[in-house]
Parts: structure tokens; sequence; C-alpha cells
């Protein structure tokens, strides 16, 4: 069974929808990106930190659901990162209204002894440093993927490029891979992004989908088109865990498998997005991923007369 | 051998990007429709209206591209629809800097009268009535797909819905869609237009690619991620040209089938906007489609444990 080292943040979000607002609930990559690829049989760790304030019943959640949480730091006396954010009416653009780092200003991520022979590794959004430090504890993993954001290229670029020159795949957004390479157009945009380091670019488009480049290949996976988005928080890293989980499951890192796994991760993402946080993921079985799985393909294969 | 008869514009247009500009060059809906129409076997036809400053040559171009030109109207003494416009960078978005309907002010399309049994009809980008007209005058065709924008939306909205009731196919951008149902979810916004007339919506985003709807049943056909996109103008038409042209060479109108006409559709715009208006197309040949509908296929096409 493979082995997934996920380092992220746990944390509370209050979020506001046009469909309602939340008080502190249940937030944070690190949780996103456990839950979503505890969808796949591996034996999966979250590196993290949280306050002596964050309920046990959040850490029973995430070992119910076979995430190893002995990496999950708890400060005594400490509190919890917090992140309030208000949706706007179209929920592709956001406020944040409110950021407090709190315990993750200190954050030192410890790799559990177990899983320093990771094979998988997935650095979820956090500080470039952090990242790094989690990459120095582990042992030749197979597959590293980096999620980041424009709030690390404005504001520690230097070692943002560090990690990115050490990582396998970078997961990032259409207008963050514009910045971070100057280029409009995407596929000129994820050349660049190779000569930085990932042999693997995958650019998220939110309602638009994903592409994957590697070298002068291309995939492209779409969002599922849905009656209502609920809350599209935590969809990217509802995307990059089950990519990556999908990965790790099956042990295959070609660029053909990588096509199932981005499918696999849009597929995940879709019912993220159905309810206020984390609720959807808590309560989603295999047969209606499988059943949604379906529909991605009824939606993107077609016959051509060259079949 | 199917006959398809499309009704658009047959203009002048002078273009400005960012890699350049053009003086006056053929343009128009109706003559980017069967430009890319002509690339299926099948017998088409453009009903128009052009001034007598119309040069030989481009109806010439359009005879050789197997295109029947007898309902394109030469008003002696008249001018030619001119249409002027500036991309921003982006290319997504542009100013039209001059708009000179000339003959187009009085149009009455006249079907010629081997083409009043078409079993496809294409109707361009037009004033509703000319589009009206022009279905008065056919015979129980088969198909009748309606492309329009927001501008009639906001100008001449009752006698566009009486259109839209009559068609069973209609292919408008995402925000018009939006506008015309009052749904910001495309989802809803589909349902809604079904509701108003044709059995089948097709919504273009542009480089997000196109969606199809009937009923519960969706397909989505990326754009082809490109380097450089070098004149958007006309890759709807083209699009439309394609999608009709491929349905009515097939003979087949289920939802599998313009599944497949949407690729061919999305397939051949591709090529419409690396040139400055209509070269591209002008130069096309069927090594060179087929060759990228491949591409189409490895960008979208991927396998499941479900398979």
């Amino acid at each position: 069974m493979s082995k997934l080292l996920i380092v992220g943040t746990v944390a509370f979000d209050a979020i506001e929808t046009p469909f309602g607002k939340t008080d502190k609930i249940l937030g944070g990559a690190g949780t996103y990106i456990g839950l979503s690829a505890s969808n796949f049989d591996i034996d999966s760790a979250v590196v993290s930190v949280v306050g002596d304030d964050f309920p046990q019943q959040y850490l029973d959640l995430m070992k119910n659901n076979n995430i190893n949480i002995d990496g999950i730091e708890v400060v005594e006396g400490g509190k919890t990162f917090f992140w309030s954010g208000k949706y706007h009416n179209d929920l592709n653009t956001r406020d944040t209204l409110d950021t407090q780092l709190n315990v993750l200003a200190d954050f030192k991520p410890v790799v559990p002894e177990s899983y320093k022979d990771a094979e998988f590794i997935m650095l979820g959004n956090l500080h470039p440093l952090v990242q790094l430090s989690l990459l120095e504890q582990v042992e030749n993993p197979k597959l590293v993927v980096l999620d980041t954001m424009n709030f690390w290229m404005d504001n520690s670029l230097d070692d943002l490029m560090k990690v990115i020159a050490k990582v396998d795949v970078i997961t990032i957004n259409d207008e963050e891979a514009r910045q971070l390479s100057g280029e409009y157009s995407l596929v000129k945009a994820a050349r660049k992004i190779e000569e930085m380091g990932p042999k693997y670019v995958v650019i998220k488009k939110g309602e638009h989908g994903a592409l994957l480049f590697h070298k002068e290949q291309i995939f492209f996976a779409p969002a599922l088109p849905l009656e209502e988005v609920f809350d599209p928080t935590g969809a990217g890293d509802t995307f990059a865990g089950g990519f990556i989980g999908y990965l790790a499951k099956t042990g295959d890192i070609s660029f053909e498998n990588m096509k199932s796994a981005i499918i696999y991760g849009s597929n995940l993402a879709s019912f993220c997005v159905e309810k206020f946080g984390t609720e959807r993921m808590q309560s989603l079985t295999d047969g209606q991923i499988n059943k949604r799985l379906n529909e991605f393909k009824k939606l993107t294969q077609f016959e051509t007369q060259l079949d």
C-alpha cells in the first residue's frame, strides 16, 4: 500500500456565500487534501499544527477516514489558524475578511518516522520554507506535488522558486501561471514553468476545468457543469488530493495515468462545492463517486471518423 | 448529398490585434460559416448581400470552395457591409471601431429555388427578422441552427424570441446565455433556453470551450490550447459552420453525433484564429484537419477503472 504524506493547514474557516454563512467550521488545505485522498485505498498522513482550541471530534473525523494524524502537532495554549472569507455572487471571486495565523506563524513541520519513506508527497499551500522543510525530511520520494498561490509569488518568491525547483508536479491556477511565467498563453506559461523544475504543470481554471502539461503533451479535464455551486472553498485542495491519491493508489506516474488522476481530482472537487466546507466530502460514498465518474465520461468522450 | 443553406453577412472587415492590423479584408458570418462547412462533402449555399464594391475574387473564392453563391445579391451602386474592430491584449475582448451597415440595412434574403428543400439551415448572426424571412422560404428542414448575439437581445428581443421558438439548436456565448435566461448557472440557463424552443443549446465559452445541452444530457468540448491566438475574428462562425457541416455530411442529428459535430466545429475554429481573417481557412487541408482531430482526442480522452 502506497504511503502519501501531506503537509498543509488544518484550520477553522468561517465562510459566507450568497446561500448562507457558517460559524467556525473545519477547514484547511491539509484537511481537504486528506479527506479527498482518503477515497483511495492508501496509507496517508497529514503533517500540520493546531491549537488546543481545536476540537477532538475534528481530529477523530480525520482518523476515522484512515488519515494518520501523528504529524499534527497540538500546541498547548495556542490558537488554531483561522480564515474567514466572503464569496461574491458569481462565486468565482471572494474577499478575505480575516486571517489569523496563530500557531501557523511558528509552524515547524515534523514528519513522523514511519512516513519518512513515503513515496508520494503533497505539499499543500503554505509558506515555501515550510514546504522545503518537509521535503528535507523525506527520503527519495517517487513523486512530489506542489500547490501554491500568488501570495507566495508576491511575498516569498525566492523561497518559492527553491521549492519549485525540487518538485515533479506543480498545481496553480491560470492567473498564477501567468504571473509566475510572465506569459499570457497558458501553453507558453506551462513551458516556462517546466524550465523552473517541475516536469508536469497542472493549471487549474476553476469552473473552466484543468490542464495538464508535460513537454509537448497536453490533457484537459472540464469541471462538471453544476446547477448550483454552493461553496467553492477547498475545491482546489480536493482536486489536488484526488489527483495524488489516485496516483498513489495506482503507483503509476506516467502521463497517461496522470490524465485519469486529473479526472479523479475533478470528480471529487465537483462534490466538494455542493455543500459548505468539508460537509459533502464527509458523506461521500464509492457508489456516488463512480456514478459521477460515468458522467465525466459522457461529458467528454466522443467518436470520430478516425476511430 | 445533403443540402446546407446558410444565411449570414458577407462583408469587409478591418481588424487590429496586438500582432498587427489589416486593411479591408474578406469577412462576415456567412463567409466564415460557408468556408468552414466547405470542409465537408456537402452541397452548401450562402444567402447574403454585398455592394458592387465587393471584389469578384472573393466571390470566386467562395465558388472555388464549392459554395453556391446564387443567393448572394450584388446591389448595383451599393456598398458592402463593413466592420472594424480592435482586440485588447488578452484577445478575449474587443472594441468595435466602426460599423457601416450599407446594403445590409435593406437586406431581403431570397433563397434560390434549388435550396428551398435544404435539409440543414444555418441562421448566422443577423437581424432576427432576416433570419425569420429565410426560415419562411424553406420547406420542412431537418435541422435549423441559430446563431445570435447580445445586440439583438438588447434591441430586438421580441423578434429574436420568435426565431428562437422555431429553431432546433441555438448557439450563443456564456454571457449571452445568462442574459437571455436570467440564470447565472449555465446548466439552469440552458434548461430555460430549451423552454423557449430549441431542443439543443450550445454555449460557446471561447478559449474555455463549448457546452452542448439537451434535456439532462451535457457534452463539453475544450478549445485546443494554442501557443498563440493571432486573430479571434470568425472563430464562433467557423465553429458553427463545422458543427452544422458535420451534421449535414453525416445526416445524423442524434445527441451522440452532435458530440462529434461540436468537436469538428472546435477543431476548425482552432485553425481560424491562427491567421488574420479567413486566411488560414483558405489553405486548410484534410490532412491538417485530421491530424488536429487526433490532438483533440489526446487532449480529452482518458481511461478509468470503470472501463
